[in-house]
């Protein structure tokens, strides 16, 4: 197996993306997670040009956290015109970063030189080789990225080659060809990769931006054509419209070519890394990406449920466990009556498929997915709504009325600025004295926020009845989703509110014109499955 | 120019992605932006198996309300097995939508054929080849979906070109290989396709899937060997990782290599008609997407920011206008001084670049960013902060309280279940009249929802005072972002509100653990700028 090496850009690159904003502890956390996963280069930004990377350098550098696989790749430009690379300080930046390796990037594209640094041609082919030497001094490893080279190439190839001449007689360790902004074409990438590999003796890598939305496949066909380095950044974002994504290129090669680029037993680990890469990066991974995303593996149409029932091959291009991904089959009204059935009938085997059940549950569905409602995430929502539709519906607990008192956090010493009262009726006789049919319970709490308010309101309310089974409950997450957002401040909003009891977890959903109504409908639904599943273990099908 | 034609099916493959669930209104519309810019076919769902569907058709196809460019494409399988396809009543429906012309999917893959269908191999391509038969008999136009073609001739070529053979036997105007699983390469795709187009005498279209993220290179190289119809959704949704995405293959093809897909002057409506799509079909359009993503002519780095004041074309491939998007450049951090001293000097050119003053808005940034406010998105509450820095803030009014009492919908009778309180002081010499020093004012409001009353409370506050200025604004987008949703109910949230006067938008910012704190910060900034706006005409820079 061919080895690939893989060259993240995360912290770099990435961090140029817009919305991206990276504190020194969130680069550490992402590059444990990268070391981790095995790729094999980490590149961080220039640490001449910003304190926090420098920071963030020494961490690993000062020799009491080194990282366990992967090299750390300080990166910085060739020397400014007209100086040494000795007396440049940000070249001499890289150097007191600690790091042992740097990639220096330089113009290949003779229009960047002569218009955008204002360098001769010759001067620029200097500043390469002159750079790359001064560091070789100092570092075990040094490679070059051919900004533009692509371009450069396609208008003046002659140049661009003498660029990457110029780098390998710094001494360069390694020729990386930049598509920096995003234009080329496979073909093309193809054809030049394979040129350059040819007559240059040094690994070639390659880097690519998504512009055309084909910077994976150019990654894939470079490698192809003989490069050995393949840059990127590991959920694909970065400047404009990103980098060739790593979480979708190390599979391709891996798992469908047979190159080896991470750790045979880390594969499983690509969808978790890259998750958690998003959340630290507080950015959502794309629910469609490759391989990772939510929905990769995700089947609706009812046909296609049908088949992947039978034969996954059928529609699934890998196994989703080789990438520690899952298998999802939706429930909506495409999935059509097979997929809804067969959830339905492990709790209510007696439900056929022509009923009239069966069609007043399809009803429901469809009444609810105009409302704005969606359950393909909130399952659990779902089957509180089933029992409801067939008479099965035991009330546990009602809302009376709430109320909100929220002010303003300046008008209050206390950090609770909202109040919440709640009342309600519990009619549930498995926990209700034999003497009462019901019993209503108000009571207030405050919180910050009025949805956190309510929360607790609503669970002291039930803490007499359901102390036990409450105790472990707690959110794991919250999302509010603007549905109709040119309505403003008067638009729907969807809350999907996700609960864990330590053992499963449950999704639930509220749509209202109001934010508080909605997450109060979420928190509600969360609580009465929560109950419903610990009578009737069956329901743990709607849980995940 | 060699002509390739646009097939769309975000109506039916597209309708197949968790979370898109169209009306037949939101498919018309869908189906008339499609049409306005040009693509050449529109699919539209199975009307034998979803009513509404029917309907869609019967829209356009009754003779009211035709479309001007586009052909309607009626969407459905091979006849079942053991009847002919007359008595089939899914073929049948076909026709009954009133549609000229249909796209049909058949087997390619032998596995499909026994494994999935359960009909033998000859049966099979006698469906195929009655199904076109009966329908040419019928429809002016009938195409040949060859599902799973690349995986079928990987595994038994034969069989896979004897399928397409059984179409062209029947009839059929045009063969179509999909990649239904996503799973194939580049290099397969540009052989495969090549010995197709080659072997048949019949226009050879390509259909990509997303699986491994590379349907849009393989849709372009497929062209580049020889197909000519190029499926795929508008913005790419659809099961799984999606379809390939026509709004980059379309410039890709069209501006970069001479094809030719839509009308030249349509291509400037790309952008426009990307959004629409994602608009209707309620999903957000990838912010990062080739070409027409938000992001896509956005810069960040310093270094990129001059270098494209200097010449665009050094980090851009094509020209943004081209396709109707916009260059941007982003105020960040790393953005670095420049970007954010040219804002600044715009309406305060006595700011030198390494003055105190600068120093403190880029402390000021930092800090603001820390806490989670991004101001890429919201430059004018950005705009705000700087006059606060430099001593330069005219108060206008302030915040001296507000409180908000909310209760369930159940509760009142009233639509409106949630009132305002709010107090200001006006502080704003020249509203005021002369005797004053400032006027506080106390009112409330009410609305559906606790962010609604509070913004009608707001205006009803300032109405004596900038009534002229306020009547024509109006909010025209929210947002809610949850910043660390691991906190569920406590998460910190991001509001982002969008206002216009109808000549002018701006975006502002608010951020607290509180939902209504962070939309009320949002609103005070919306409002605060409009009046700074008014007075100081430079203030613009900081809208769009």
């Amino acid at each position: 197996m061919k080895k690939i090496t893989i060259f993240d850009s995360t912290l770099r690159d990435g961090a140029q993306a817009e919305g991206i904003s990276f504190s020194v502890t969130d680069k550490i956390k992402i590059a444990r997670e990268l070391d981790a996963i095995g790729v094999d280069y980490i590149e961080a930004g220039n640490p001449g040009s910003n304190p926090k990377d420098l920071e963030f350098f020494r961490h690993f550098t000062g020799g009491e956290n080194p990282l366990r696989h992967a090299k750390l790749i300080a990166f910085g430009s060739t020397r400014r015109k007209g100086i040494s690379a000795k007396d440049d300080a940000n070249v001499n930046a890289l150097l007191e970063s600690g790091a042992d390796a740097a990639c220096i990037f330089g113009k290949s594209w003779d229009f960047h030189v002569t218009d955008i640094l204002g360098a001769t041609l010759d001067e620029n082919l200097e500043m390469i080789r002159d750079t790359i030497a001064f560091l070789k001094t100092r570092m075990s490893e040094v490679m070059f990225d051919a900004e533009h080279f692509f371009d450069g190439y396609k208008k003046n190839p002659e140049y661009a080659l003498a660029s990457l001449a110029a780098a390998r007689d710094g001494g360069a360790d390694a020729l990386v060809l930049c598509d920096t902004n995003g234009g080329a074409f496979p073909g093309e990438i193809f054809d030049i990769v394979k040129e350059v590999a040819a007559k240059f003796d040094l690994p070639v890598g390659i880097h690519a931006h998504n512009d055309c939305e084909m910077a994976v496949a150019n990654s894939v066909i470079a490698v192809e054509a003989g490069a050995t380095q393949v840059q990127g950044t590991f959920t694909g974002f970065g400047e404009r419209c990103g980098n060739a994504n790593l979480s979708a290129i190390i599979p391709n090669l891996q798992l469908k070519k047979g190159y080896s680029c991470i750790l045979p037993e880390q594969m499983q680990n690509l969808t978790r890394a890259a998750r958690f890469v998003s959340e630290v990066a507080n950015t959502s991974l794309n629910r469609r990406a490759a391989y990772v995303g939510q929905t990769a593996f995700a089947h609706k149409g009812g046909m296609h449920i049908d088949a992947v029932a039978k034969n996954p091959q059928s529609f699934e291009h890998i196994d989703p466990q080789a990438v520690g991904n899952a298998r999802r089959t939706l429930m909506s009204e495409v999935a059509g009556r097979s997929t809804l059935l067969k959830k339905i009938q492990e709790v209510r085997p007696d439900i056929a498929r022509n009923s009239a059940e069966m069609s007043k549950i399809m009803d429901k569905l469809k009444e609810q997915e105009h409302k704005g409602y969606q359950f393909e995430g909130a399952e659990s929502s779902f089957a509180l709504k089933i029992r409801r539709v067939l008479d099965d519906y035991i009330p546990l607990f009602e809302l009376i009325k709430f109320k909100i008192i929220s002010e303003d956090m300046a008008s209050t010493s206390e950090t609770e600025n909202s109040t919440a009262l709640v009342k309600i009726r519990v009619d549930d006789e498995t926990v209700l004295p034999k003497s009462e049919k019901f019993i209503d319970v108000i009571t207030a709490e405050e919180g910050n926020g009025p949805v956190a308010a309510l929360d607790r309101a609503l669970r002291k309310a039930l803490e007499g009845f359901y102390h036990d089974q409450l105790a472990a409950v707690r959110l794991t997450d919250y999302k509010v989703r603007v549905l109709d957002s040119n309505d403003a401040t008067d638009s729907r909003v969807r809350v999907l509110i996700e609960s864990t009891d330590g053992v499963r977890k449950w999704s639930t959903v509220g749509v209202s014109a109001n934010v508080v109504e909605a997450s109060w409908e979420a928190l509600m639904d969360s609580i009465k499955f929560k109950l419903i599943m610990d009578r009737d273990e069956r329901y743990a099908v709607f849980a995940y």
